[in-house]
């Protein structure tokens, strides 16, 4: 489907070399101070072409809202909003138009739908992720209108086999902007960006992690058996294209599993040296809900298939990371924004 | 919510100390060779007290079905199930009524819905799992009968520091079942055990991880953008108690993310081996949808918080991952189910 | 499907000639006083053979509640309830197991479901609306402790050819079910009693509608493009079996629809003789949202297919209207449950 | 909520005076031939000033395709529309800004919202019906491709105080069409065009009812319990504005219902002299099923509210019957193309 939420709610819509991509909003309360620049800035932090490191596809991504805004603020109506696809260059694919691209999913895709987009990759491409964008940068809205105190930040903590130290304190979006790569530690952002280089001179690709962490949560968020947060975030970051693991609780989650229990809660002190209860390496989730703690979570991703001739004629990004920030930030935005309403609705106990 | 799935769906009811848990699964359709027994089957696999490595709780666990069935087959009805619970000794509970037990949930669960069951964990218990074995079961009958060559296994890999080699050939579920640990690799289910036992002398507790194959998938289950099939696995995955992490492609997945593309896709054969557009390091996922391939997916499971004087009285696990296991696959039969009847509804051409 | 309702949602399941019948409710907040007796009384209400006039079937209908409810309140967990079979008698309509029956839906249920069940009706039996009452005592347990001054009554105002008149004042329940007929009106009463033997006793049947007002509403209940008020409780009516009528506005709504705009909109004075801006006549509801007066609709049920010989072995009732004005009730009750929650869900403005 | 239905499911847009009303439909499967000058010629059936009957707003109505379309056939993919506002005069509202106007809902939407929109109805407005319009177009193009036989047509039936006589067979679209009042019956269509002309010249308005009729319907559309078909049609034609009534049954059914049920279910013969189970008069509807004989039904619309001075200055139409028609056609063949996947979804034997 292409829907996503069930109060705050997003339809998506396009092709990647048809007339428009876009998507329409559901569910947002009227009076959230939104204007278009906003979400243009939102959809700029996603574009191709903002540097060496990526692809060379200039796409200008120009954002029109169609209905639901209106002297600066919400409507509490659907808020629509378009790009139109300016450079599509389809030519560009064509050459690949009549064998399946190595890596790529084309025969799945013709096994399934049987007709076939020969312009490109249609509703699989990369590009379907600017919906998700416009989705988000509502969504943050509503937030920073509702829960003033949360805020998000994402950023790039593996390229290739190169990681980055954990944060001693949260990175804010500007340190994360302020490299290309998108890594807010400057050594380490000089390397992954000589990694990305070196792959993109040979046609070849590279994956890593995107972490992400969220202050400010309300406790209560989510819900204890089928909804539960950690379920919702698995479902909303695991939908993002070449995503291959979700794992709570940061960046030592997956080494702190093979603890006892008595040190991985904090019993005796966790590793980190925390005491009782530790709570830190839930990852801020407890039962299913936020627990007003640091929300904090860890995405992989796969290196790109897109390789070798085909990454020569197809002007494809060597690595994603980077512009996979700001996707991985509208996605966790349009769960919180979602559970918010949802606990509106569910007040539990009158 | 309390429903899990879009066409076939399940609806859980029931707290851990109330008078029963139970199911309601909608959508199955009429036909479908089933009975009380094969429901009664599953939960005997997920029962605890089945060795001397689980909590001491002797709990019978007899489903009842109250609809939906009718001479060995369903009706294509509701099909509702319930477990009276006859083992509750809240008393054992009682002791901890006026204090949160720490690691637990219990703080969080007060501030979102004030009023709090002090007979237990309430819907937060594991006991819930039962009704998604129920519903599990319900969803293996219509796979069996809808997709005869389909089979989902699922077995420990780790417990605590322990991994358990990649299996050469996909364990059955009796090889899995052999060994109270649920790993099965003889020499490493032996050595599980020993860190079990000890464990629960101690009153201490275990995490660890359970892989999940699935084989003779159909090509083209899942949706390419919001509804993909590793977004719906992540869910339902994410949605058991313990879960912290979600990893598709199978056990080297986590390393083979810092590979290139071009020996992660296998253009010069990838670290197993593989030729050209290896596949198998997919997991089974192509552009969200089965690729025909295996499904491969590896679950972490963070150690039981209850501990200590806590763990003395209240009879619980040291290691919940050998009765993990077939909840983890009633949750992944319940995704293929509905995707199952979901192909059919979008047959995509026409 | 078998669920109601998106916030406060009901899911029913049973065969009239199964184990059991019952429901589950999600939804519904935790603190909201409700017992199993509470329940009961709901359910005695739409119990067959209450009087002279409806079916001999002496179905006990005992309620037994399996979760959501702890010392006289709600859990804010799902409420499970169930209701045995306990007087199947299949033998009586074993009768007619081989060919359809006239009137019924028997061949249109063969040609969906292929498996039929030879007991008896199944899910299509009016035994199913059993769930539904329960849902709807929930519900109204909920509304009472959330909108207090919120009632809804429903009365029979037509059976066969005999109308009743508009009341002038809104009768209590306790005056509806003075009556076996449960009209309000103690002439008309009477001689819809007569008819309805009448035409017990030459095996036939007989129709009419249903009156339904709702005081104390508030305003601003539905959404205006999809979810409208009116949209979504012709919806939970015409969802009832017999039903084949949805009307809103009350008794003269169809006379009325022939009046000149000015005069309906009582810019001169309605045929009521209300004046500017009347509203009465909009049945309490305008732009899709109620609007704060009494909430007033129609449904017209039509005679039972259930006649002659097959009238005589299945000891089916001449007359649903009576049994089916607390039906009724409880679908109204489970729309305005689930726009409260939905009015909370959705500020719309912050 | 602004979305509609569950598998073919439509998702809308726009105020009336904002930028661009639009549609996304959702579920509509590959291959189905389709272009924008279809979607166009739907729209120009529900357009005003099509003749001197409706409002002098000359609307050009011109829809563009975003998405979902590729050479004349859906691509599987949701498609997308929009039809920019360009005859706005927010002025000639704006008289009417300040104080609320009589017999519409603004009191209700600014209790509800708050926030107003004063350019004119927003939401609220008729206009919104072209998004349905919209759907409605490619759920015909879905129907006519996977059920060719089907075909819906709905006529005006009552304006004011005059009804039409029931139709011998059923009339073409082109036959409607052929007279501004949309009313197949010459006669009977002149004079509603002289009361709808008089009710114009003193701003004035009619109401009246639609009539609708489906031939070549499949057996077995519908579920049995909360989906029943006469249910989905109710909550889809009470969602359009100015419904008041659904009946199910055609012309004679509120008179029918009077009938015992031996003469209304023909044992002896019905009115209409049909003979055993005549069917007929069950609209095509049995058991909340189709029961592939012609649906039929009945709408009636209360008259607009927009009268005397409102009207000189607001250009709105006196008898929305003529326009309404469309409308009513589109939600019809949403609910089908809905029904229709939901039956490939739930074979219901296996």
């Amino acid at each position: 489907m292409n829907s996503f939420g069930r109060l705050f709610r997003l339809t998506t819509f396009g092709e990647s070399h048809g007339p428009a991509l876009g998507a329409v909003v559901e569910g947002c309360p009227a009076g959230v101070p939104l204007d278009e620049a906003r979400i243009q800035k939102a959809l700029d932090r996603r574009r191709p072409g903002q540097s060496a490191l990526t692809t060379a596809r200039a796409e200008a991504d120009c954002v029109e809202v169609l209905s639901g805004l209106y002297e600066g603020k919400t409507l509490g109506t659907p808020i629509a909003a378009l790009v139109r696809n300016t450079n599509q260059r389809s030519a560009d694919y064509a050459a690949f138009g009549e064998k399946d691209r190595p890596g790529h999913a084309d025969a799945v895709w013709r096994a399934r739908f049987k007709h076939q987009d020969r312009r490109g990759g249609g509703r699989t491409s990369g590009r379907e992720t600017l919906s998700r964008v416009i989705g988000g940068a509502i969504a943050e809205a509503f937030l920073a209108r509702q829960h003033p105190q949360l805020h998000t930040v994402a950023w790039v903590s593996q390229v290739g086999p190169l990681k980055a130290p954990p944060p001693e304190t949260l990175p804010s979006r500007e340190r994360v902007d302020a490299h290309p790569t998108r890594c807010p530690f400057a050594d380490c952002a000089e390397e992954m960006a000589t990694l990305i280089q070196t792959a993109k001179q040979s046609f070849d690709s590279l994956g890593g992690s995107v972490d992400i962490c969220t202050q400010g949560m309300p406790v209560g968020f989510g819900e204890p058996v089928f909804g539960k947060l950690k379920a919702r975030l698995a479902d909303a970051l695991a939908g993002i294209g070449a995503v291959t693991g979700v794992v709570w609780g940061g960046e030592d989650m997956l080494g702190d599993i093979g603890l006892s229990g008595r040190r991985f809660h904090g019993y005796g002190g966790n590793t980190r040296g925390e005491g009782q209860g530790g709570g830190e390496v839930y990852g801020g989730i407890q039962g299913g809900l936020s627990n007003g703690k640091a929300l904090s979570l860890r995405v992989y991703f796969k290196p790109p298939a897109t390789l070798g001739e085909m990454a020569k004629a197809g002007r494809h990004d060597p690595c994603i990371l980077p512009r996979a920030v700001p996707v991985v930030e509208a996605m966790v935005s349009l769960v919180l924004a979602d559970l918010s309403l949802q606990t509106l609705a569910f007040p539990h106990a009158l």
